[in-house]
């Protein structure tokens, strides 16, 4: 028998078995249960992570993303009615929790990468701190960034009514607002949360960005769901993408020997993508102001100003009769 | 050197700059940064949302929709083990704090379409408590509607147990609810409020609905992540469609100069779309009981009654003998 | 007038409508309102759960979740700096809580199923009990095979830095963890819970498993978002999928008279199938170490050791001159 019929019959065997735990057996069952987990612990040392140290939080890296929003948009997210004459010291006091919060983040994920117990590590304080400052310095910049994607956005989208509505609801620049800050913290080589960052983003928008990836300004993601741009893509400016969009490697068979090698393509400014478009591997180069049509399959480089669609799409039509909609199923498949 | 070769070297230059803020400086430090994200407020408006009044608050909109879940579905969502006899005193009880909530931010959505200051506007009270009116009174509609989308899903999906399950854990339901209360509140002229509602359902269900588009009765749609209904859709009754169905526009190229233009097509009743499938274009009719298949892309109307399909599907089949699965890539790529 | 155009117009008159509810007459709508909600209570069904007993709740599953995940992966999530010393009172604690917890909901389930009310069913609870003990001596298990499918993320992704990320932050690795989970209460044949776990990590990874099919194990989605895997597929060892990837029915335009017949494909050891590939069909078999290019569309069976690839994507390129990427639209769509 082969391997897949042995799945099926071992799962049939445990879908058959009746034998439920009895409840008179239970004080026993549970003592039985804990020490086995306990064990299992020892006996799989990749899936705990005991007797080594602090991970950083998930809740708090989701946190600063949140207080870090309303300090990027004034207004838009937390503390609402802000006036100009007080506005210093409402940055001044948000920038202060941000400031801990991300240290102490820094800290954990620093201690992680070098293996260590929650101890002290000599100078990772004061490391962590350089960093903080070094990113919250970037927030101007990032700021300046973010308005020309609003803009883009707005310019590309004749459903937006105004930039609000874009700050406000629109996923495609939460997912690009969170990769621009997560992109600087990976550039300040910091470990695990970059990649927290821009997971929780793929988590609430379906986009998914590497924080590794380089990015230029005035960049649009339209809908967005299911779009992936790899850890090694780099995109120029002006750049507009829709849902359902990969930007991806050709294979990855050969697994952690690619590490660092440039798997994902290159887009050159003014690129257009739209929807179900897969662009692969790293050496393709899509050229400036070039458009790629819906459901196009690329793994080879395109020259600037090309219009690429997928050619006469080929479709088959076939009359059939329906009778009723809901009821009748008409006896073709698909 | 081109555009992108610039943000290449700069993006490199980044990455080695070692110059952390170093500690003793971190005084002055904090004191600049909060200087310079006040200046930036200044020099980037529309990232900003300062002296001019309140936005509607996101947490508030998901909370009203939560309520509205109640009191759609008693029973299935909120408070449990409801009984007949007292049932209209939770109604009411329901009903008072939605309509208080509601009010609220439909206030500050109205306050901040007319540009004004968190103070008085002259009858937008008025005007917003005859909006939620309004809106409370299509509830026993929205239920009737709503019941038909249940009915469909259950006839049309082999895996559903039961009703009960498709009302608490069906993302396409979840989206067309929220959806039909989106929609209610966009035919009342709601600025920002609608948009918020269907991009909470985007982020939760993968499945994107416009608000201003119109959806008949007996409305399902499967699995649903990567699903995009654009704004000037029209759909019949009785329409199915799948996971990664785009009803998109031609080209949006044109951008705001496309407002209010019919750019998203027309199905009419009985029409299924399978998953993948791409139908674009304001003049696009697919006709009543038309199938479109898997991945199909269609940018031209289609008959009533027409099966459409992808002709052959021109697969390529070539031999390769893998002798370790996860160990020693293959040759070749894809 | 055909029935969209009915729709259409029907839109149109609600659009046009002026008549708002007037202030004067608020108490008495809202009166109004409250019986006509109570009275489509009456009136629809199937959308309302009154007089008829408890449901599962949402919120105590994605706990119950929540909970597990900290057991399963200690250190990880939930509490952090666990030692070994007292790791067997972490685990007795958090155990004693997921119990009573689960047995809670799986109290409310099993009624739900034999459609009683909320009082005592004769011998439910010892069979809810004798469930959730069932359940819980399956974790170590259940550690050991999401131990495998870590190692296969990590050897199968260039962009993992060490396992720990993968854990932390890879949404197809949460989404398998909780399939795991739900497939275990599924064998238990424990209804509505396992579905409303799996639609919980869809909502949260844009991956839809259904509790149903049986997966092998060192199982890895990347990316993920828009995966579908149906009720009835059947999946072998060392199998690599990537977003968008379907494994789905033919057709369920039969609906419910499919209900318990195989649908979905099977997938044989060492399977990888890329992108955006759909596979269809009940009897539609992938052969040992065969590989599905991106955008492959598959209904007939594939025999080991094949690649299947689009043939000659078909492209048409087609020069245009940009001359300014977001200003001047071309004259051309797509």
């Amino acid at each position: 028998m082969n391997a897949i019929g042995k799945i099926i019959d071992e799962h049939a065997v445990r879908c058959e078995e009746k034998t439920l735990v009895s409840s008179k057996e239970t004080v026993q069952a549970f003592a039985d249960i804990v020490s086995a987990i306990v064990d299992s612990y020892e006996a799989e040392p990749i899936t705990r992570y005991i007797d080594v140290g602090c991970l950083p939080s998930h809740a708090a890296i989701i946190e600063i993303i949140r207080l870090l929003r309303e300090l990027l948009f004034p207004g838009y997210f937390g503390r609402q009615g802000l006036v100009s004459g007080s506005i210093a010291y409402h940055v001044g006091a948000l920038l202060d929790d941000i400031r801990d919060k991300l240290q102490a983040q820094l800290l954990n994920a620093l201690r992680h990468e070098v293996m260590s117990k929650c101890g002290r590590v000599e100078g990772i304080e004061n490391h962590a701190e350089k960093i903080s400052y070094s990113f919250l310095g970037t927030i101007p910049r990032l700021r300046s960034t973010l308005a020309t994607d609003i803009q883009a956005a707005f310019d590309g989208d004749p459903a937006a009514s105004n930039t609000d509505e874009i700050i406000f609801s629109y996923p495609g620049f939460k997912a690009i607002t969170v990769y621009r800050i997560a992109h600087e913290l990976s550039i300040l080589k910091v470990p695990l949360i970059p990649r927290i960052m821009t997971e929780y983003a793929h988590s609430v928008t379906g986009i998914d960005i590497h924080p590794g990836s380089v990015i230029g300004d005035h960049f649009f993601i339209d809908h967005g769901t299911g779009v992936v741009i790899g850890e090694t893509a780099v995109i120029g400016n002006n750049v507009k993408i829709y849902q359902g969009v990969t930007l991806g490697a050709l294979s990855t068979r050969a697994g952690q020997s690619l590490r660092g090698v440039k798997r994902h393509p290159t887009l050159e400014e003014g690129v257009t993508v739209y929807s179900g478009a897969s662009i692969l591997g790293g050496e393709t180069v899509i050229g400036a102001g070039a458009v790629i049509g819906g459901n196009v399959f690329i793994t080879k480089s395109v020259p600037a100003g090309t219009r690429v669609s997928v050619k006469s799409p080929e479709l088959q039509y076939r009359n059939h009769m329906p009778q009723e909609f809901t009821q009748e199923p008409p006896d073709w498949v698909i």
